[in-house]
């Protein structure tokens, strides 16, 4: 039997609830006057009235002055709610294979600050890694602060497992990273929520895309393969953190062995490591847009790895489907921008395997800024969904 | 922009979700007075009574009469709240390849009327065979009803997709059925909510099994191999009700066409007929029992069957567990009787394959039972989490 959670319904739960409504509201609608915000939610001026008067006091909603009658011009005119453009920022950073990045979103979800700095991170020890990064957070923390905003918190996308505790890297393999615990060593002045890459970019796609359904995979091709799960507008991140690890589903079960110490894993096949070597290239920076190029121009050996590399994700991602029915696949990562030569056989492969309990795949609009949008939209979206967080933190 | 439900918490609401934690803890830690609900949800004993009061009203909680003082001899003796026996029953049914089956459980889990048909119903049409299935539900309701309850609903075990309207049958290939519509079909004086036999197996197994965790993967392994995905304590059902088709994960992507449309499914490595097939024998009634009986007896070539059915097995739940990261992976379903044959082969194949990201395999207690008591627990389920329903309904 398991155990049910037995807590009870507060008044003061329920106020809390309504602060996130208010401000989600407001965001999504505004600006728009107490009257209105109280009609979208179905409560009374008057409650919603003492909700505003909080969040204009925490810094999360501003008044933008009288509000000019409507259309209809009926109602007295009140004045029209904005979420703040001086209040909390979210501070996003990744750790990429060939690059660090940080930028500062605000609750608006502008990005109003950002940082990046190239050069390979490959083998690179955690500590110079990280030092440069926390560099690169007080950075654009400075900037933020210069525009009147102040840092909410702070998440870094990586490319690996990361424990539930939110701060340990498992294991980063393209990095060379084993049990680093990045709360230790990244010091920037704020204490860092760690996450994988591939949630974060399925995060953003949940967030940021253009018509995204709330039930969909998100695949993150790059060097590794990863997916998130996002399921009724949530993502699903498994019992150790370890969830969506499309990389290592079975392709071909006699296969050639994976350094994660399988045997012919989707990451063997459509990697880019994987492409690249069928092709006779190094690994290095820049790679995808010389496959993009040679693909472009007709080269017949990269239009043969790339094919077989669709037929690869098809093959895993007919598990996948099968597994979660989802409403749609959107491909997303760096490999995204090869999708031309990738979707053709992805699609044939999942479409003949899964006939009548297909979805569609569709391409990212994000690209390869999916993550890092993602890491600091995740510190905005956990002020919006409790707002009397910050109230607490700030008190 | 994902659109986020703006439905204000009121007032009603948060006394319907507490009418729900008082059955919840009646149910679990009961019999218990007013005053121990009242400290075991954190409510105060007022406002416990007046819930408690709606819920004897509606038959769903009966008082024992005065309390005997506990160990402490403290406080005034109260009257014992119990969950009643004459209250709702569940009604649960079950169409099964070679049986029909009926069951009726009260608020506190006990079946208490049964019965069951066997004969084949393989390639029948779904009309004779839903006609006899409403007349042995008509009996168990009769039964139920001299013991004092009353039919709360009707759930409906089919081994096939059902769609998300729960009285569909989208396609039940090991029945023969295409677009059936139970809602329609099923003449016994309830309407039927109709599920995948693999989710009731799984629900059954979360809401029954002995220590089990609220995020596990339930195998239905039969002729069809359905999964029940359990995340925090709830099935994932996916956008069409299609999720958890782990037998159509391919296996191995060049290998023997499936009824689906795919080719190397699970099902046509460990599937029962395939397992039948590769053994010589005819698929029938009581094929397991004699597996069993040769893998026991020594039989090389059932023993060699069996093996390759747990490596495929292993091969398909190594994508899963890399997909969903569950506690558990719990083995159901008519093969799980064949668990000393199918376990070794499918835990060396997936701790192999998912070094460090495994799992612990377990056996269900519940075995093929586990559909027909998940179907009527269901129902249970759904008057314990909304008990104010069963007031709107009757009123």
């Amino acid at each position: 039997m398991t155990a049910r959670k037995q807590l009870p319904d507060t008044q003061a739960g329920m106020r809390r609830r309504n602060l996130a409504r208010v401000m989600h509201t407001v965001r999504d609608e505004g600006p728009l006057s107490r009257a209105a915000v109280a009609s979208h939610i179905g409560l009374t001026r008057a409650a919603v009235s003492t909700l505003v008067d909080d969040l204009v006091r925490w810094g999360l909603l501003e008044e933008l002055g009288p509000e000019r009658n409507g259309a209809t011009g009926r109602g007295r005119p009140g004045s029209a709610l904005a979420v703040s453009a001086r209040g909390p920022a979210g501070i996003g950073a990744e750790v990429g294979v060939d690059h660090l990045a940080v930028c500062a979103v605000d609750l608006r979800g502008e990005v109003r600050a950002r940082a990046v700095r190239y050069g390979p991170n490959r083998g690179r020890a955690a500590e110079p890694a990280l030092a440069e990064l926390g560099l690169l957070v007080r950075q654009v923390v400075a900037e933020a602060e210069a525009e009147g905003l102040w840092a909410a918190g702070l998440t870094v996308a990586v490319p690996g497992l990361v424990a539930r505790d939110a701060r340990t890297v498992v294991r980063a393999p393209n990095l060379g990273w084993h049990r680093t615990d990045l709360g230790a060593l990244l010091s920037c002045g704020l204490e860092p929520t760690v996450d994988n890459e591939a949630n974060l970019g399925g995060l953003a796609e949940l967030w940021l895309g253009k018509d995204t359904p709330p039930d969909f995979l998100h695949v993150s091709a790059e060097i590794g393969i990863g997916a998130a799960l996002v399921v009724d507008g949530r993502l699903l991140r498994g019992v150790r953190g370890f969830a969506g690890e499309l990389g290592h589903v079975p392709v071909r079960p006699d296969g050639p062995p994976c350094g994660c110490g399988g045997i012919g894993c989707l990451e063997q096949y459509a990697g880019e490591d994987a492409v690249l070597r069928r092709v006779g290239l190094d690994p290095g920076e820049g790679r995808v847009g010389l496959l993009a190029e040679r693909a472009g121009a007709g080269d017949e050996a990269v239009r043969a790895a790339l094919h077989d590399a669709g037929t690869a994700l098809g093959i895993a991602l007919t598990g996948a489907v099968n597994l979660l029915d989802p409403q749609a696949v959107v491909l997303g990562g760096e490999l995204s921008a090869l999708a031309p030569w990738l979707l053709p056989s992805l699609r044939e492969e999942l479409s003949g395997r899964t006939a009548g309990r297909s979805c569609e795949v569709s391409v990212s609009r994000l690209g390869p800024e999916g993550p890092l949008l993602g890491a600091a939209h995740s510190v905005i979206r956990a002020v919006l969904d409790d707002p009397a967080s910050v109230a607490e933190r700030n008190a």
